[in-house]
């Protein structure tokens, strides 16, 4: 029972040095790479930079106690910045107190749903945002990120949470470009890209070993944040306009409860929920996917507690809604973390830096983070998946698209609800036109397949109906019209067998429904059987009087149907 | 073109004098009949009492042009009846005038309605509406019209459109109870109940003929009323305090067109959405039952464009919602209706009366119709139906009591509203969690079975999956589960057959997952193979790169595969 909750207890016991020296270099790579981004996401969501920092410290110590996966870093990242500014600004105005108070509620809402929904053992309840809704919401969620860091690259105001109030307010302040934040931004924008693409390949050519040029590669971000900082004070940039990160108030967060009121509480429910879900997935998805690269397991329910918990940790110390990070957890995973520890040693790291050294991050400018964060979020950006999902199913399409434009348009909320239901909708507007066959046997097999794809014996005075859907409310009535139609055009028939094969379920409408064909049937002087009914339907039908009213038989096969009609 | 838009003129052009005398007698015995109740119900809306005259005329002759059952009758029904009122309470006084204007926006956005949905040929819609649901919502619905009476039986003042809305009203007023609308009240009352268990029999026993006796029976209400009235004008009652329909203005009632506010249209949408469906499933569940009586054929779509049309009929005759009533079909089809005719009879009948013959309903106490709206209403509730649905599934069951207990207690809309969303979340919830079966073969057949259930022949390095559900983006990652949890538990598996006799799609989401299974399959040297896929499912494979990653083969029959490698 504690260990189900406090994973640490697993491999804690088993600790050795070996484990320690991999992860406390994980944890120094992870402390400096990191510290960049943190800040760059707490802007993005409108909050001063330090709350990045804050949001790194004890949410991670949190999860590393409460976690499952091995190599999961949390802290700030993109998409639940951008979604907690979105949420957050409907509330108050950016930067305000009550705006800073706002995000402690979120992050405290989003910890006790994560923790709520884990407990209630319902991680599944996240199965619901399908791949389409995701990769849709992603893709536009990038491109609606990239375009928020536009106004920090030129050196303008902007403001807004879709593309259309981004573009109101930054096109009347176009004539304001700074010249100086310019040239930091798109320098800096120029040499990540370039880090990211020749970045290797360059350090290979100089000779250096492999592991050592990917390193350097990945921490481009941090010579750059390095080089613009040493600029800006240098030439006194912040005086000619260039803004910066300014004074941050050195030491760690004290402890506080936001309480606040219940009415702030209820609005922020909605988004704390979709921020819980999406922050989850994110994580879940990618703990899943490093766990197989080292044939470890994650248990998704304690992964909800686990970030649940680190959300709550956010909640009381200053910070803002958390989750599992790709590129933390990526740099974490190739710097050689081992253990959970590596993120505790992370955690250490940047309570270090924020006790004592951030006053080096007076002079770095705004631009650079927002260079960092752009070149890194475009990677969300997935164009060829439109054009495979397009290619693969119409639905999947539709739900991807739909996701896109709302989150395009209207905001990062109505992107992710109006994906869903539209994915839900088409689901269940499938199901409840189920597709139907009427099979005949294959020759000398006993295997039957769809009179009309293959050739096949069929029996003349019977139908053998292959009913390719589990039978409830919705589609009670179309299989009624569909056995009348049958019969109606088929005359000669004596006999329709339906074959419950890909029958699952069936509930107290479609019961009915049964109970309504057979009588109808009855009547015309034609039987109704049932085929290959599975167990734990066959078990509920006998619960029913259906059984006794059947004109016909339960056949085991259809093959002993066929034999007994042909 | 026009005759699926106007099916009279697939019957019309038959039409002959033997059809004539039944159709004009059934007219005649439906317009005498319905009277009371028609006035009863518009008194359950909150509405004038000659409001439901006028929604019997004009929306009866649309639906004889447009609709597809002979014998539907159409007009103010009960369950309806008390819906409008619930919707037209919350946005005026009832039987103030912006109270009757609304009435007519409700009809008119139903009948626009539902003639959208039957030109979208999308009467499908309604089959979301699951049995339990709308067995559950008539239940409810029948207590809290009956509910409803109570004051009216008593003579004292209630109103209020949930349980607790009523007690709250009547209990205050129980010591204003006027003597005489009491015995007027429950003696017509025990009249109707005496009428209907033992009129057939008396009759009987005076030897009259049993369809004379069957209508004297069904011709209570009349006698009720004609004594009532009688006694009231005879003894003056209504000067001691009896309620009375009082002046009923003479005349057809003009056309109008409430164009009101937007507002207003916006309030009373989801109402009117609701209003629509109940009405149309009620409608058409016994057009269908009567239609099969008699080897007819109605068609829904149709239906929906006749109701529709009916009305947008009342929304400009100072009418109120209709739709095809029960007791008022019933009595039009056993008095020997033919055609669509004896209602465009009935409706004449009733102009007739409208125009001439109001006064004679100046002194009909209320207590009369009260008690004819209880006794009829009371054969909706349906109890022995939650016996029987609990014993089924706990699901449906489930539907039912939110159903019940939300109508009773929140209202009519939230009882619909919160009983088909549980119905849909349960059928989500089921499909996301699928059943699955290691199957073996049945000796000596080609017929598979699961290994638990059955004594069957199962290879030992290969594991037949049975998936018993489409695989879509709620249950992608518990196949997942499944697939890895299987392999991880017998590693002497070489090879995973998945046997898709059940699964009737495959969705973008499902798919990445099957992509993600074979992979790591694959990893672990073991081959993912696929049975029975069927045609639909197989050519969406086709479509994607799946089939070329697959690392092992798909087989036609599951019996295939077994050879291979049993």
């Amino acid at each position: 029972m504690f260990k189900r909750y406090f994973p640490i207890l697993t491999w804690l016991p088993h600790y050795h040095r070996g484990l320690f020296s991999a992860d406390a270099l994980a944890g120094l790579i992870v402390t400096v790479m990191v510290i960049p981004q943190s800040l760059a996401y707490a802007l993005l969501a409108g909050l001063p930079a330090v709350v990045g920092l804050y949001a790194s410290i004890l949410p991670q110590l949190l999860y590393t106690l409460m976690g499952t996966s091995r190599t999961l870093a949390v802290g700030p990242v993109a998409i639940i910045a951008l979604m907690t500014g979105a949420a957050l600004s409907s509330i108050a105005e950016p930067g305000s107190p009550a705006y800073i108070e706002a995000a402690l509620v979120l992050s405290l809402l989003s910890g006790l749903i994560l923790v709520g929904l884990g407990a209630l053992r319902m991680g599944f309840f996240s199965n619901f945002l399908s791949h389409p809704v995701i990769s849709g919401f992603l893709t536009a969620s990038g491109i609606l990120i990239a375009a928020s860091q536009l106004g920090s690259l030129l050196g303008i105001d902007s403001s807004g949470f879709t593309l259309i109030e981004r573009a109101l307010t930054l096109t009347p302040n176009l004539a304001t470009i700074n010249p100086y934040t310019l040239a930091i931004g798109l320098g800096t924008l120029a040499f990540l890209i370039a880090m990211r693409r020749f970045g290797r390949a360059l350090f290979g050519a100089i000779g250096l070993p492999e592991a050592l040029g990917d390193l350097l590669t990945k921490a481009g971000p941090v010579f750059a944040v390095l080089l613009t900082t040493l600029a800006c004070w240098y030439w006194q940039l912040a005086e000619r306009g260039v803004a910066v990160v300014g004074a941050i108030p050195a030491g760690l967060p004290g402890l506080s409860f936001p309480l606040a009121d219940a009415a702030l509480w209820k609005a922020l429910f909605i988004p704390a929920l979709l921020i819980s879900l999406v922050g989850f997935v994110e994580s879940v998805s990618m703990g899943q996917m490093l766990a197989a690269k080292r044939r470890q397991r994650i248990s998704p329910n304690q992964e909800l507690v686990g970030l649940g918990a680190a959300n709550l940790a956010a909640g009381v110390t200053s910070g803002m809604p958390v989750t599992g990070g790709l590129s933390r957890t990526v740099i974490n995973f190739d710097a050689g973390a081992q253990t959970p520890a590596a993120g505790a040693f992370a955690a250490l790291g940047i309570a270090l830096v924020t006790l004592f050294f951030t006053g080096w991050l007076f002079y770095l400018p705004i631009a650079t983070l927002a260079a960092t964060i752009t070149v890194s979020i475009l990677t969300l950006v997935d164009i060829p998946m439109l054009r495979q999902t397009w290619r693969y199913s119409r639905s999947d399409f539709a739900a991807m698209a739909l996701t896109i434009v709302l989150t395009l348009v209207e905001g990062v909320e109505a992107g992710i609800i109006g994906g869903v239901t539209l994915s839900l909708a088409l689901f269940l507007y499938r199901t409840s036109r189920p597709h139907s066959a009427l099979v005949g046997r294959v020759p000398d097999t006993e295997h039957f397949r769809n009179v009309e794809r293959h050739d096949v014996e069929a029996p003349k005075n019977a139908a053998l109906l292959r009913i390719d859907e589990s039978l409830y409310f919705a589609n009670a009535r179309y299989l009624e019209d569909t056995v009348y139609n049958l019969v109606a055009s088929r005359p000669e028939i004596e006999h329709v067998v339906l074959i419950c094969s890909a029958v699952n379920l069936i509930d107290a409408s479609a019961l009915e429904s049964l109970d309504a064909i057979n009588a109808r049937l009855k009547d015309s002087d034609v039987r109704l059987h049932l085929s290959e009914v599975k167990g734990p339907v066959m078990d509920r039908l006998k619960q029913s009087d259906f059984l006794d009213a059947l004109t016909g038989r339960v056949f085991l096969s259809t093959y002993a149907a066929w034999r007994e009609f042909y």
